[in-house]
């Protein structure tokens, strides 16, 4: 092993220590590969800190000036690649520390006056959240926007509605689009409610005590954009509530994308045949050449495994952990960061393909006139004819029944087959036979109708990015 | 198996087939044991929405009135035990129609009229939340105000704070029991936040496309106390969103109580000692007459696992559905129920506990005296003196190991041993070596002081209901 | 509340202690609501504990006997309803000690010498294990057969491949069949394993450190059927592996479900349509006249998410709890009953409606002939030719545009228009197009060919009740 | 965008596409970055298949030769660094095809004669599993080792046993370690059954429905080392069922782990100070001089969250995937990777920081001497002397209280007041109040005597390579 190098990479804890920390013991424990990617929250948490305390006349004015220099410097060696962090450094904190001292010296220690990893490691994990966060809201605005033009686009055309998935009855295409904005408008509200949960600076709580030294913690909030600060320094150090409700969101987000790709993926098979993906967005096979394949809804629909697998990891991590800060916490941060990431590129690309996507409305028109799910429509026929809702039901069983054995579509049937099931019917039973007047019948605000759709997309437009 | 009886109960949508259920099949799919706990909330939404109807004269005044009257004695009949719901109706909705038939005959089933179970169940199941959530509340805000008497009580008295389960700095007592104030205070916030997207009505919504008759939706979402109904009938029925966020709530309300029960076992053990749990609320041994055990923390910690399982559970359920309403969904209830109840009984039975826990604050007072903790306090002793902290902590490191190889306590260590190590320390050091300075010299807003638990305290007080 | 009833139910642990155990604790620390499942179990463990007992003559034959007949007295009690276990009883254990005791006096407490309810759980804890394995297994085998026959029904006949939901290839449908047989042996072989594991006798481990009694563990092995004893003490009271890996093997299963219901759904799907599951197997709609959903199959898919949960609530009991055994652990069992009988209700009920399926052969005869999936074919006749796969590949796509362009099937287009795209094409291409050539070209073993179904099908009949 | 690049990483199946595939969504499908991992196993699995189709006269001799020195080459220049994986490339399939490409030509194309990616992923799976395996298997030996070690050395020295974190009852500490020893070798047990369901080959089953080549899968089988191929062709390609059960196996020992540092964790608090690690494995503060903390047992325990959610994370990307092959599945590789580096890497710190603990065995005897946990032996004592062991328990109760409220040990207790308590107490109680004689009372084959240790260790040495 390189002596030299591990006499550099010194560790801050070492003092009282009889031997050296272990090596493979130290890059089992360390975090760089994972916390270097907080390196720009990490220094410019240290900047608010440093100019914090030199207003307090913690440290001179001079000193805070020549570290926040170094630390704009290394800032920009890691950005460019000049500083690549090594693990022996054990995390970002001491790789940016051990870097600010070969630059201006001794003088490089005071970034530590008051501080903890503790509070440290808290305050970047919450401008990171910060971030993530906006990242996700922007992109959930995005693909809102997509719905909403798609259901405008499509707000007279005819679908399917399906549960079970069974053909249940036609709607608006609209509508079904604007069912999944509804989704992820409820997304950005949650995110909405727990930004502020996590817009609290943890900073001035120290290793969990607070500090002795006549801190200003709401100053340095106020510098980082933090609008309220920490109750309680216990609290600040140990609470990684935040995180959790993060992935939890993200999952829901995943779990919605799910669902939607499994949408895509059964309406661009060959069975269902109703949606195009464009070939920029499809993938083929190399050995049959006649499949396109709708990888990417399949790849987001994976990936939903992921962050709830990092769910589970980080709700499994805090289980049953004593107070206050333990180390296990560092497990806290592979999840955070795979799920955000798993969900904001999921949310980016699926909304770009479905932008690349064509619903095939000739094919679905020519469809929905020839379908069972008219059934309803005869059964309600029936009973606005004067026949009790369970005996429409069991008469239109046998007019289904008897349109699957004659293999003619039901608007198709002829009449005198229909008044040998039920003397009620008359002739007039084909003007609710289209999906046209079967969706327009729909009267609850909210519904499948053309109209409902038309007041939904108004609705829509105001919660564009109102969240 | 029982003919007669298959017959009475009869489902309601066999009109097409040409055989019956098979048996073992619906005894498979029946939810009566899960979803009879949803009868109160069931007879309530039908009420609901046949008042609604007979207002929008969709059906005649007299009949609703029977309606009502029928559900009203049915829900007096489940609560007294003389109607027990069988598990050949499938599911409670059928058990309370085909008891309304017997009881008032075919004009039960206009109770159908515009509604099907997809927003029938929709509807019980934000009933039961918000019933769910204001008990979870309610239960939060009792351990706050137990946790607020314990932090006025022990202000002043003295305990350690643990950094990995080793004794870090002693701090005042109050602050501890603060710590998890503010935990289940943010609980708290998380299940207020979800309750505005809870408190939304999805009757109307129907089968998932809304309904042909002129229903008025607001009323009966009025009626229901909903201050808001859904604007797309698809989301309306297949949304599982609430039941996920308020698992991830509980979720993490029980993560909190896994960590307090760790602390509680742990401080409740002998080698600990700080803590003294009421004989009415520990279990003793069989067989090892000496030993008194927190066995109910350790259940509450156990009860996590079933908490977190509920949450993954539901999450499966949910992946990958298609639109809209899938069976798959009726797994749905066994999670949240066993969820909801598991969190407000582990809450409700730690909170008593905790009130029948007893500190002991005199021999941690003499504890904290001879502790290394006060280790610090020599560290910023030196660094006040001129000394850079890396070499403070390097000479304090020096003094520890004598304390320990002496076995003298850190404030009872001469002052020529102490000059010994660093010529800085003068007879003054001695002041600083009490666990009261350690506490006072804490000077940052929210830290461990006495002075700063005061002001929690206040602040406190003022989040205490107000949520 | 009862005062005598809490005289009754006298606890087993409390003389040294001041106060009686609080009642609301009692309730929520009772686990009589679920282990009252294992009072066979539990009955069965006392009745070797004490034979051996009485041969080892550490108690008198004569009141072993009266143990033994007390105990098979209560087993018929609690059988056929005579005895109600309450929850004041706190566990099973007591309920039936207790009532020994009402029976015989005070020699029921004998059957506790040298036993603790630590060992004596985990003995009832694996004898309810071998059981839900053997239910497991035996439920497998039923699946397997009906899924050797289907695929011998269907050894001729031919269904789609997919890939990404994409038609990919025609296969022989005994092949897809055989697919699963071979997924649901595996699954046994996992049980088999495992049982091996299970099948160890705890009993004798006392609280966690053996007895000073001079038993013999073997003995009551031996009368339970258990072929091996613990090796170490504390590991026989506070292992739960079994229960884990017993949770993670149903997990899987129903995982394979879960897969095996997608398809189910899928086919069954009017778009689809290669699948018929008769009416007895399947559910209609009250309000959509039309519908025929496989709402068994959903369930199942449903299910999985509860095994899944059961598997993490284990999994998070466990974590991080220290030797030996805590009182966490008493959530293992509501997982491990949940868990079994979800799988196995499952399996069962799948297997019944598995039975009750139909296959569309004519229909997917007729489709197979007329699609795109026998491209591969083109391309695998030009490489036979002479041409580079990638080239015939990119052939092979633009014959593929082609037939979708002119909408004629790829066996039905012209020799000029394919000559157009590649002179390489004679007539005796259309030798090749057709499924059945397709599929008996596959000249690997395993493969989907006809041949090799034959073979994979008496490999499977030797592997039916071998595993 | 790069355009010269993407023409040069030509993706294999875009041959009917009108649009090259978007490099967003390529960059967001891109697997190169994870899969990289599987080189050397691609490459031995590429050699193994080559191999086999020239033998089977497939490919002529001298292309085989080039395209095995090819892929021997590239190996070495990936292993060197000297080739960079690039995203572009989409996987590491083809990133080694492309390579193999420009160094022989379209020859390279031969190594995909009948295979798929789909076998040949599959094929690569397995050979990083068995891997994988064998790593852990080693790792668990290892800390066998140390375990049967430590057992031998403490043979003879006494620690207190646990239950609910309540010192229960003295016992041989060599007991304690091997309790740990039989559940490492169950793991063992576990990875070795999971062996045999992993070591079979499904390389030949192509996409999924075999291939039309005269392929000998039992020879590439061979040359690979698997004892055994498919059975079914499309089994092969979509089973990840050993990734699961690794993933559990990993689940399980993480588990044993986490339990195991919280002992440690435990063990060398202040409060508990019975295990010193040495400095080479602890950490310290830099704040706070006077602490040690078990930072790599923490470590441990958090990784546990790691592995469970790698676990959930699968068992969720394949719950309801139709058949075969979705590209979901592409998401099996993060989790399987995450687990078993970290099961194995915690696996091998955890025993190294073992080997450097030591045991304050003089301070454990002084403790165990004076211990309330010797109250067993007065209960065992009255009934021997024929006390009812329910009036024993009572009898001791009081005996406990009296020494709590004297500030005197059980064994000190003066005879007078123990007689007066109960008369049968004579003065051969203190030859009972000893932990050595408490110890020897153990009975029973498996106990916590020191005689059941020294027959453990003999069993232990059998075990210990014999998995």
């Amino acid at each position: 092993m390189d002596e030299k190098k591990n006499s550099t990479h010194e560790l801050l804890w070492q003092s009282r220590f009889s031997e050296p920390f272990d090596r493979e013991a130290l890059l089992f424990s360390s975090s760089v590969h994972v916390d270097r990617k907080l390196y720009k929250e990490d220094i410019e948490g240290s900047i608010a800190h440093v100019t914090m305390l030199s207003e307090e006349a913690i440290i001179p004015v001079e000193e805070a000036r020549l570290i926040i220099e170094g630390l704009e410097e290394i800032e920009e060696e890691i950005s460019s690649g000049a500083l690549e962090p090594q693990w022996e450094d054990e995390d970002i904190h001491t790789v940016i520390e051990n870097r600010l001292k070969e630059k201006i010296g001794p003088i490089a220690g005071k970034i530590h006056s008051g501080r903890s990893r503790n509070d440290q490691v808290a305050t970047d994990t919450r401008l990171y959240l910060r971030k993530a966060i906006n990242d996700l809201t922007g992109s959930l605005d995005s693909i809102k926007e997509v719905l909403l033009e798609k259901a405008e686009l499509h707000s007279k055309d005819i679908i399917f509605g399906y549960t079970h998935l069974q053909r249940a009855q036609p709607i608006a295409a609209g509508h079904y689009y604007l069912a999944w904005f509804n989704m992820f408008h409820r997304d950005q509200q949650r995110l909405t409610d727990l930004f502020g949960r996590v817009n609290i600076s943890p900073l001035g709580a120290a290793a969990f005590a607070g500090s002795t030294l006549p801190l200003n913690p709401r100053r340095s909030a106020d510098l980082l954009g933090f609008p309220a600060i920490f109750d309680n320094s216990i609290d600040a150090v140990s609470d990684r509530d935040s995180i959790i409700e993060f992935i939890s969101a993200c999952s829901i987000i995943m779990m919605h994308l799910s669902r939607f790709a499994e949408d895509i993926i059964l309406w661009s098979s060959y069975e269902f045949g109703y949606l195009e993906i464009s070939d920029a967005f499809s993938t083929g096979s190399s050995i049959m050449p006649q499949k396109k394949n709708a990888d990417l809804a399949e790849l987001v629909r994976g990936k939903t495994g992921r962050v709830y697998g990092d769910l589970m990891a980080i709700l499994t991590v805090m289980k049953g952990l004593p107070l206050s800060y333990n180390r296990d916490m560092q497990e806290d941060k592979p999840p955070l960061f795979d799920a955000s990431e798993a969900t904001v590129s999921s949310l980016k690309i699926f909304t770009k393909m479905l932008r690349n996507t064509r619903l095939k409305t000739d094919r679905l028109k020519e469809l929905t006139r020839k379908d069972l799910s008219l059934a309803t429509e005869i059964a309600e026929y029936l009973v606005k004819k004067g026949l009790p809702f369970r005996d429409a039901h069991r008469v239109t069983g046998k007019i289904v029944t008897l349109s699957i054995s004659l293999s003619i579509p039901l608007p198709e049937l002829p009449l005198e087959k229909l008044r040998e099931i039920s003397e009620l019917i008359g002739s007039d039973i084909y003007d609710s036979l289209t999906p046209e007047a079967s969706i327009s019948a729909k009267k609850t605000s909210g519904s499948a109708s053309f109209e409902s759709v038309q007041q939904q997309i108004e609705t829509a437009k105001t919660k564009l990015r109102g969240h």
